[in-house]
């Protein structure tokens, strides 16, 4: 799994019937200091993460689609908590 | 799930039968300002999308098989959204 | 699914049964111009593309089993159309 | 697989209830040398690791979800080895 | 699939008892001429592979759990073939 932060939304009224009323978020992948991660997921909220807020995204569709209770859903990525924090131990 | 530009056709004749009347739209990836993407995929089309259109990418395969109908697709890459707008938030 | 271009062969003696009487090639990753592609795939072929050619491949598992009829074939890239043309429109 | 360094842990109070009692680690990814590696990955844990060990990651949802036997739950990356030593031979 | 040369192997005593008894080798993602590849995956050997072997390895999890007979495996990397050349042709 990945940690990101939610700095974005994405509209569509042209989709999949699954989209409907799916809040897509983007979610800017960080990371740790020291660690390099770039790059962003457009992930299906199921914890109402908000704007600026850090969360925990799964990207695989088979335990995506569980969450959702939607064997059929087309989606891969989705927010699956809301980090409080991170912490990061010095190693020697 | 990313998002693309849709910039360009791909056009096959000897291909699996499941591509036979397919539309295969070659998608560029792209990002919100100040997020880095690259990169391309050839995705079929499931909602209409034309050139020039930002769309929504489904990169899975069993998510995929599920929108065409055909438990034994070939195919990993489906569009499954015509984005409208993608609403960035600064976050201080 | 992704673009390359057939660029040579891979030959085992020493293998798991699965690949004894398979083709297996090497597919050069492209991309349209203006987007960036590199890297490989080592790809069984399905539609006997030969060197040079243009293909479409499907990187996932499930899908290249479905194709090769076999549900327990340690398979993932497989070649499943000859590509005659792509064609990238400007957008402005 | 891949191989990693735990360097941290991740703490979610509002999080789907797979997440409730699991400990959540922030794996740096390592390579041997001369071979790149960067990014991490948030891992459950299996293995009782700890800060500062080197461990054996399956990212793949399937076989994730076999070892914390629930077929519904979200996951995609596991600890599922402490590593003792890796030992990386001189080729001429 | 990719393939790459075996480099070393990793030892691991606390794990899922699936490792026990596999052999864990360190695989150095390795391509032909002119075209780039680099990273390693920790894969789990099925034809004897030894050190400084040139072998092809399938990453997906599926497969790999038909190939060790067990459809609860955490793996996801297993080397299927040893690769006795790799021919590329120059293409005009």
């Amino acid at each position: 799994m990945i940690i990101g932060k939610v700095c974005g939304t994405v509209h569509s009224t042209i989709n999949h019937p699954f989209y409907d009323k799916r809040k897509l978020l983007v979610v800017d992948k960080i990371a740790p200091p020291g660690i390099k991660a770039e790059g962003y997921l457009i992930a299906v909220d199921s914890v109402d993460a908000g704007i600026g807020e850090t969360v925990l995204v799964v990207d695989e569709g088979n335990g995506a689609r569980q969450i959702v209770n939607d064997p059929d859903a087309p989606i891969r990525s989705i927010i699956v908590g809301i980090i409080d924090d991170i912490v990061i131990e010095q190693i020697d």
